[in-house]
């Protein structure tokens, strides 16, 4: 298969543009959505500082290290959540990162700063870990940006992840959260303007970005995510995309044009500063100063609380229904992609990326990481 | 297992409603069912005529039952589409069933008297054949129902239908179809009433309602439908309702109740009486005249025309990612649910229900429809 570009060997297809791309036109043709997704849908200038929200993995990273490459000015953002095993790792990616291309980062500890590590929190209000995360690096996202002067904040979410969330809300028909699903939420009421520049482009896409560009990032799943909703969703998603490439992009897109304004004219909320901290909400006391108050409460043996319901993970692959077009007449046979829950392993040929790398993806792969503990037993619940 | 109702041995557990039922009460839940869209919908009256397409299938064959039970003022109609091997048969279980019950069954050949047999109309006008036969059936139902007198006429959609064919128009954000999408589509401008009372029920439970009731329907898949899109999209919602059930029905209740308002909203469709036939029709000439108009014109070597695109069939089922709760202890073990890419075959106790149409099931398994000569080579297209 050649490069759609300039007729060298591809080294990866992207079928939903019926595509391939070799090593340097892949990393142009990632940038150039990068920047039409920041130009056209006018997330910030060239000369704005923005602050980019980064976890250590593969979306994040691949995020800062285009728009570093592309001039802008950013900032980096990390929280550390207190995952066990999880959080020390994930700095150390973000820490490295920063370190080899000498750009800021501003990190918050939420244990040590707030008292508010994810998994104690989970622990002490009975909540499933990804709510009391969510809800925990949406506040400090707003306010970290706000103290810091920053206009805008950037995150790595990407065509996947905004697919599978447009998926979960529409099953539910959550007019609510499609009202305000967009890749750029404007600034209001004391709300930062949020910005997702990778929407564009597929998880598997801003992995093989990542891996081409070397960029060292945290390969293993969040333990908390094992049996999420999200990677069902994504699952299923999936089974769509392989059946009928660009199900994904139209799925997301097509929502974008014709019905989020539907449903964002419906959307009508008033927010005010919360009475603690002076952050926007709809109650007197942000949720953020409410499980404050809830974990600074002593303990009690209150029964097992909520614990988050176990999605199955993918099925397992059946043989392909369609033809590949990879392995075609006029190109190399490519290995079968590595099943994988994220779509993290792309389809690109292995013997064009750094084999650290791919080692890595490999024991990764191998060895799956364990249930995190508080989750056990969540099973059919 | 128990039956919810009356704690007799229970014959088939509905998860979505958390409930199990014997044979007497499933039979009394599905047509309180079919009741209640009827009344809560405001579909017909009880003295009112109701013309009842039926097809030879499970649903629309347990549709005119319950509505014959119910004491329902129904007249069947059979349209004979002209599908080798298929027509034929079909058309024989709807005039056996309407014999059996002494009732009234029109039938329209769509072959003798229109010229427009599908198998025939699909090779000379190049269109996939179920978009001629979709279009045909509409605009006989309308036609015949206008002609003979009656106000409304019923289809046998169920929950399952709707829900993929939501599915589908979500996927793609169709804003038009998605207003247009009811249990109840109202007469106006030419337009007969539309309803589909069994849009509460699920597939299985409309096979199990005819199996129940010794309904001797045609079980095979039409072969036009091998590889059709909502197969398809029926299995992925099968997945996310083995996960989460009654996942398929919040998607079709919450949208009718939340968004389907909005996207009714904006459409407006402006209708006047075809130059030909008189039907309702936003073009000149009704997109049926024209149809006939087509197959009219003689035959010309025109490349291969349009196929349809084969979409996968259902995966390979994984080991139960959740505990199932048939078996469960109070109840003896169901045998497993057969595969089946329609949901044909209910998870019921087989020794309970009419050998005949077990063996007739076993049969229709173990043997699959042989592909429509014209849509091979479809896949992949």
């Amino acid at each position: 298969m050649r490069c759609t570009k300039c007729r060298q060997d591809a080294c990866l297809e992207i079928r939903r543009h019926n595509a391939a791309f070799c090593e340097a036109c892949f990393l142009g043709f990632f940038r150039d959505q990068v920047v039409r997704a920041v130009e056209h849908e006018k997330m910030f200038r060239r000369d704005e500082p923005v602050l980019v929200a980064v976890s250590g993995g593969k979306d994040s990273l691949a995020l800062w290290d285009a728009l570093l490459e592309l001039g802008y000015e950013t900032t980096g953002f990390y929280i550390g959540l207190g995952i066990p095993g999880y959080s020390e790792p994930s700095r150390e990616k973000c820490e490295t990162f920063a370190a080899a291309r000498d750009a800021k980062l501003l990190i918050v500890d939420l244990e040590a700063e707030y008292g508010l590590g994810i998994s104690e929190t989970a622990q002490r209000t009975r909540r499933p870990a990804c709510s009391a995360c969510g809800l925990s690096k949406r506040y400090l996202f707003n306010k970290v940006a706000m103290d810091h002067g920053f206009g805008v904040i950037a995150t790595g979410h990407n065509l996947d992840d905004e697919a599978a969330t447009l998926f979960g809300n529409v099953l539910r028909w959550q007019t609510g959260y499609l009202g305000r699903q967009a890749p750029v939420l404007p600034e209001e009421n004391g709300l930062v303007k949020k910005v997702k520049p990778l929407f564009r482009l597929a998880e598997r896409e801003t992995a093989a970005y990542a891996i081409l560009r070397g960029i060292d990032y945290i390969v293993d799943e969040c333990p908390n995510a094992v049996g999420a909703k999200s990677l069902f969703y994504k699952d299923l998603l999936n089974q769509l995309e392989a059946a009928s490439p660009g199900s994904k992009q139209a799925f997301l897109m097509g929502f974008l044009e014709h019905a989020q304004p539907l449903f964002h004219a419906q959307e009508e909320v008033a927010l005010h500063p919360c009475e603690r901290c002076g952050q926007p909400t709809t109650t007197p006391l942000c949720a953020f100063c409410r499980l404050r108050e809830e974990v600074a409460r002593p303990l009690q043996r209150r029964g097992r609380g909520r614990r988050a319901k176990r999605w199955p993970g993918p099925r397992p692959t059946p043989p392909a229904p369609l033809p590949l077009r990879e392995g075609g007449e006029d190109g190399p046979t490519l290995p079968a992609p590595i099943p994988d829950r994220e779509g993290g392993v792309p389809e690109a040929r292995w013997s064009a990326l750094p084999l650290l790398v791919k080692e890595k993806e490999d024991r990764a792969l191998a060895e799956p990481a364990p249930p995190f503990p508080d989750r056990e037993g969540g099973r059919g619940g």
